[in-house]
């Protein structure tokens, strides 16, 4: 008696039905097959249908066909290994590489709360203004015109357009004087990050960190082996490290978590400590497009001759985090390595969506969304900051010159009062963020993050009222 | 004399144009600023702007400000590093890991020729049918409805709507049995083969790959540093490694780039094989979807229980390759690990591609599209079977069942008499391509592979025709 299996057509499920016969033994080698006219009547099916369908299990060599006598189940078919109980041995667990076992236990970061009415999340997208308008309207540009070339693979470093307007906007906004030739095109800078862990960092190899940090950097740099040579963070920045390493990783703008603008001074001492140590500075540059006391500090990258220094830009921070795209300024030594890991990697990133962050950046429009996000930006800054001054809980803050957060400490809570109030918080419907996690070894204080980028200023307000009795 | 460069705020030019002649040491620590009212006066500016410039660089700690006698250069600041004389360790170049003098070194392959007028070159996308317009009717679908969830950061294991669709793709297209909880969306089978890769190649691991094969796996595991243990092809696919190996890499469905269908014994024999093995199979199965004289045959993923394999699609070959979006089915053993590489990796793929793909299969347009292109498609390679039947040199033909290319042997030609007859058909107007770049260690024969799948049935006509007097 057949059964056929659900889904496909008729002739595949008649297929699907025999294979499994014999691969569950019901069908041994050398058994006849039932003919295809009874097959058929008891089906209630074509003939022809059955017929096509033997017709691929003997291209497949599963059933032979011998002249006057019908259909028969191969002679040779070996299929013992394939009964699940002499499947033992893959029950053990795989062994993965060094990497590959970092990567099964990295922290992935936990879901937003269900209940949270106020969040404090930092990195969420700002929905206001027009970013999704602006978006949607310079896809449907780019996908009103697809040709060969936009359809099929492209520049792995990414596509000239967008380069060249990389280019403009980093000499019109940063300061930098990058060519189009120096850019590489990354799907957010986590890749970029990535694929300069995968060039420099060797197992073992000794890596500057702040200490706090942003995780995916952690997360990148001990994936990849790296010996983590952890600064503290203070007024002026990142501490210049006494120890040797071969790559420092820095948010000079904005440190994150701490916000604290790195010094011009120590920016400068960071460079000479690269070239005495013939190490590379990478800068992540993630939200220096919003500063509010004045135009955004120099990037290190164009204080100097720009070959220790690899430059990291993002556009999650000012579009989306979802789009996925950021781009690397590379020092000459390092482009065709970063080309060539870029291909290996995954070939190129999204080409339509390239070409339409490109039109948006050429067209003027992207600057002028980033100013309209600035003035909101600067309004819930200040929303924040005047609550916050309101609380009556001692604080202090840092970090509020730039950026889309900021970090208030609390030096009359301990971190386990901190933790209860944040769980207390997230009970009345706000939700705000220890800094705790951000630290490798330094001691944690009792220290709070506030993003702000999708909350109202009335949001603002009543949340930040709302914690004084949250926080005793 | 200051000269403002150009760019940028005039508050910014003026910034520079001091920093610069700080930095070129025209203005030394200690030295006086000029008068911001004689400054302005000078450069017909307001003397305001040059007051907020200086305040800028008394931010980043380049000028101090004494009371009643004026601003100074910092006496403190650290120039000297940053002349380029002093940088000379900077030339030299940096120290790459071995992945990354590897990735250095890759093959990103040729671009296409200018004036080939008539392109046999396998992998471009059709764009007869209305692939371009679904697209472009399905991300102006999702683009209407961003919403914070599709714009914020997402699952890093691909978007579930996605998973689900491809899941139930998989179902009916191909007989496999995946759970959207086993499927993990990738960046284009190249990023499916270097997840794989960096999580379960160490350097120096036995790798089996089919010889001669597709190039990006080779690019890919050579640059983890794999042991390549080449396996020839014969007419049933590739030969089962007769030496130990971590992981297969195989083209089951459509041998690249020979176009042998793999056989169900050697399918079964090598399961069986990396069952003993305690390997992994890697299934590449980039075209099956295109399948002349049946069915497609069915994965080794769906012959046995999938703790053995690990499945890749790509969406390059059905919709195109500049979408980069593909899919890994992924056993349980290692769906933690292949998670948590992706989000160290790039941290998920783009979502509103994703979201526009979810809904263009779950909407069965997917599916309608790639019926009108297998039609198309057997129309194409019927003209080229029949016009290369014309051909009066000696030939055979492989591959010709399944896939967007076949693959003819000139045992009459030497690969040299190849290589020059490609030359002269080049400066036809005709694009043909030598499989020998896909060998690694088997002896390469004359052989063409012919990508048809960008081109009409009368232009496959006339380009045949016109080889034969170019083959000699």
């Amino acid at each position: 008696m057949i059964v056929l299996p659900r889904g496909g057509t008729l002739r595949s499920r008649v297929y699907r039905a025999i294979r499994d016969l014999i691969h569950r033994g019901a069908l041994a080698p050398g058994d006849p097959l039932p003919a295809s006219r009874a097959l058929a009547a008891s089906l209630e099916i074509a003939r022809n249908t059955v017929e096509v369908a033997f017709d691929d299990l003997r291209a497949e060599g599963y059933i032979t066909s011998r002249p006057g006598a019908g259909r028969f189940v191969a002679e040779d078919l070996v299929l013992d290994q394939l009964t699940p109980s002499s499947s033992k041995t893959t029950s053990s667990p795989p062994a993965l590489t060094p990497f590959g076992q970092r990567a099964r236990n990295v922290d992935l970061g936990s879901p937003a709360g269900a209940a949270i009415d106020i969040d404090f999340r930092y990195g969420h997208p700002d929905l206001d203004g027009r970013i999704a308008d602006d978006w949607r309207q310079e896809i449907a540009g780019v996908t009103s015109t697809m040709t060969l070339d936009t359809l099929t693979y492209g520049d792995p470093q990414g596509h000239p357009d967008l380069r060249r307007a990389v280019a403009g906007y980093l000499s019109r906004a940063r300061g930098i004087n990058a060519s189009a030739e120096s850019i590489v095109v990354v799907s957010g800078s986590q890749q970029g990050l990535d694929l300069i862990a995968r060039l420099l960092v060797a197992p073992g190899d000794p890596i500057a960190i702040e200490d706090p940090h942003y995780l995916g950097a952690r997360a990148v740099l001990q994936a990849a082996g790296a010996r983590l040579v952890t600064c503290p963070v203070d007024e002026q920045g990142m501490l210049i490290p006494t120890r040797p390493a071969r790559l420092a990783y820095v948010t000079p703008s904005h440190q994150f978590p701490t916000g604290v603008v790195m010094s011009v001074q120590r920016r400068l001492d960071l460079l000479r400590w690269a070239d005495s140590e013939n190490a590379f500075v990478i800068e992540d540059d993630y939200d220096s497009e919003f500063r509010f006391d004045g135009p955004p500090l120099q990037a290190i990258h164009g204080l100097a001759a720009s070959n220790r220094t690899i430059y990291l830009g993002t556009f999650s921070k000012v579009l989306f985090p979802a789009l996925r795209l950021g781009y690397l300024v590379v020092p000459d030594s390092l482009i065709d390595a970063v080309r060539g890991a870029k291909w290996i990697t995954d070939r190129h990133s999204p080409t339509l969506e390239q070409l339409a962050l490109a039109h948006y950046i050429a067209s003027g429009r992207f600057e002028r969304a980033l100013r309209r996000a600035r003035v909101r930006n600067m309004r819930r800054r200040r929303a924040l900051v005047d609550a916050l001054d309101n609380l009556t809980i001692d604080h202090e803050l840092s970090g509020a010159s730039a950026g889309l957060h900021l970090m208030a400490t609390f030096p009359g809570l301990s971190t386990a009062e901190l933790d209860a109030a944040i769980e207390r918080a997230a009970r009345a419907g706000i939700g705000i963020y220890s800094a705790a996690r951000y630290h490798l070894r330094q001691p944690s204080r009792a220290r709070l993050l506030f993003g702000y980028s999708t909350l109202s200023e009335r949001r603002i307000e009543r949340g930040i009222e709302a914690l004084t009795p949250l926080l005793r």
